[in-house]
């Protein structure tokens, strides 16, 4: 990350909130308050499966996905890697099968990796994944004698596809996952960050069966800097995740948690959250927009209608990990597309994010891009390619 | 724990620090700092190897233990405990053996559990682990085609035992993993909680040859509750270690790491180290005096100079789990020493704190406990056990 990290380059690969937004009143106040009532509690080692308060917040949080949930069965995370880590490592042994969507958060295959899972994909298109494809793929996979251990989902604005399941296909989801017994890790980071649009319920909120295990993060409606996530784990698995939990970090910080109260207790996290929709919604208009005018015929992308990203898609023959390599010497970078696979799939696709930079500087992002692009394009037609 | 947490009960299990005594004036103007320069950058993501500025911090507070690092060999992680987690789960696999001093911290052992490592005990006495047991036992284990991925050992004030390693057995022990090459874990979270006597070095500054993997820890000189820890790491490893930490929980709080920035460039924290010392020193005169009034003849237990905890072992014939049963019922608790075992060993054993209670509950904790011990006694004379 290095190279990207440069200031003069525009950075389009990241997967930033924007915390320049965060408001410094509510910053200090939050802040003023843990000095005066509850500075020891801070500073001292906590529960591991976090405070009773925080629990509640989150079932607070997750109330507006229409989602009820029992604290009892929410555990506190160091943020939402933790999340994935906990549930991979208590679930994954080495050589175990894990399905993941396609294309799938690069940061969740390696944990998968990290123990030594082996990831398929399963199909996935606009509509989010295909349950008659993951259906096959379970046949498949069974006529080999292979049980996936689990399926590792993002229903909302997926990372990085910034693709959403459709309603019908989490019913069915969940249905396929009663009928078959597939655990399902539902990874919900991006949610409430909807610009347009309906809600869908969540998969958790769907499953009648115990089925899903659902990940939760503050990261990206507060701040990834107090790594704060969550699970809600069925009952079954709970005290074994929590002793996972515990042997990796004790518990996660009583102080960062008790900001957390503060800015969910306050109420002002829902205008934050509206905030930070309405300014990123202009953010993927002016890149969605800027594509339009600067990438090649024959691209395709996905249009979010919230989240983080956008995945663009060349015309066959472009390379995006060659292009790269171009695109950060003319200053600009992204995610190449292959990052987000186990089996070397996304090789002509990026991941585009617009949750960090200005409107200006992601539309000068997106020209300098369309630049390198049109560049390669000519080379490869001088080329006879 | 949550018997323990009775507020009646008088609680020698935990190993807490005293939060209560951190400055508020500082809490605060840490914060309103922060809140000033840093705001944006706290809330945000931060590299997964920590900031640059806190990994030279870390090189300053060692410097205080005469220990000279390189600030590119650390790695910030969230809390010691994950920096036990970091380093099984990079060197462990499971079946592997994994020495342990005897008896060792409870939560290390929980850790090496968790990536199915066989915990193998090289004895120890009052002046630390023993070089020559520590080499027979490694012959034996090599006879059996059998090699340790490494040494965990706590050489100052350890947890349980308070005892700590003389200056020449360092010098054995290193001697000895470099003859060997063995790794040794050096965990040293109470290093400069020093209450009197000269200050050893380190293992990792011995080291000459890379075979130490050095464990840090901010729970015990600034607080448990920002979860902020760091691994000194040989060059060999490290790019492998801080992949593991990326999968973990990709960064510590860059929030609390700015935190812990503030206190130690204030200078500040040497100051407040002086007056933990000055007080932990005080509550452990006070365990120590009611130990020898309260105890039945045949008890034993180490003096330790520093640190959180002594362990004491009662007489031949009782056992600490049998009598943590009545003593809770007593209203008084502390650890029953077969928890710092990976095989039964310490049953007559227990682990008393003394960091976190004032001095009056301290005393009456004992009181409490002596009772208990003189009626057990009582009932198996007359039992004729």
């Amino acid at each position: 990350m290095s190279l990207t990290a440069r200031p003069e380059v525009i950075s389009l690969a990241g997967g930033l909130p924007a915390t320049d937004l965060f408001p410094p009143h509510l910053f200090e106040e939050i802040n003023a308050h843990i000095a005066a009532a509850n500075r020891a509690l801070g500073l001292q080692y906590g529960p591991t499966e976090g405070f009773d308060i925080v629990k509640q917040d989150i079932a607070v949080v997750m109330a507006h996905e229409w989602t009820m949930v029992d604290p009892e069965r929410i555990i506190v995370t160091t943020g939402g890697q933790q999340a994935i880590d906990l549930v991979t490592k208590s679930f994954v042994d080495p050589g175990d099968v894990v399905l993941a969507e396609s294309p799938a958060y690069a940061g969740a295959l390696t944990t998968f990796w990290s123990y030594q899972a082996q990831v398929v994909h399963t199909p996935m298109d606009g509509d989010g994944v295909i349950p008659e494809a993951l259906e096959e793929l379970l046949d498949r996979l069974a006529a080999e004698g292979r049980r996936p251990k689990f399926l590792y989902v993002v229903p909302n604005f997926s990372n990085p596809s910034g693709v959403s399941l459709t309603l019908e296909r989490r019913r069915r989801l969940v249905d396929v996952a009663a009928e078959r017994e597939l655990l399902i890790v539902e990874d919900n980071p991006y949610g409430l960050l909807r610009f347009e649009g309906q809600l869908p319920p969540t998969l958790l909120s769907l499953d009648r069966a115990e089925n899903v295990i659902y990940l939760g993060s503050f990261s990206k409606i507060i701040s990834p800097g107090i790594r704060t996530g969550w699970v809600v784990s069925p009952t079954a698995v709970y005290q074994k995740l929590v002793l996972g939990k515990q042997a990796t970090d004790l518990c996660s910080s009583p102080l960062n948690q008790l900001f957390v109260h503060g800015f969910v207790d306050s109420g002002a996290w829902r205008e934050y959250v509206a905030t930070l929709c309405s300014v990123y919604a202009s953010r993927r208009d002016i890149l969605l927009a800027t594509l339009a005018e600067e990438f090649p015929e024959g691209s395709e992308w996905t249009v979010p209608t919230g989240g983080f990203f956008v995945w663009a898609t060349l015309p066959e023959g472009l390379n995006t990990g060659d292009l790269l390599v171009k695109a950060i010497e003319r200053n600009v970078a992204f995610v190449r597309g292959d990052a987000f696979f186990a089996d070397g799939q996304g090789e002509t696709s990026m991941r585009l994010n617009f949750s960090y930079l200005p409107e200006d500087r992601i539309a000068e992002g997106i020209r300098r891009l369309g630049g390198v692009i049109r560049e390669q394009l000519e080379l490869q037609r001088a080329l006879g390619a």
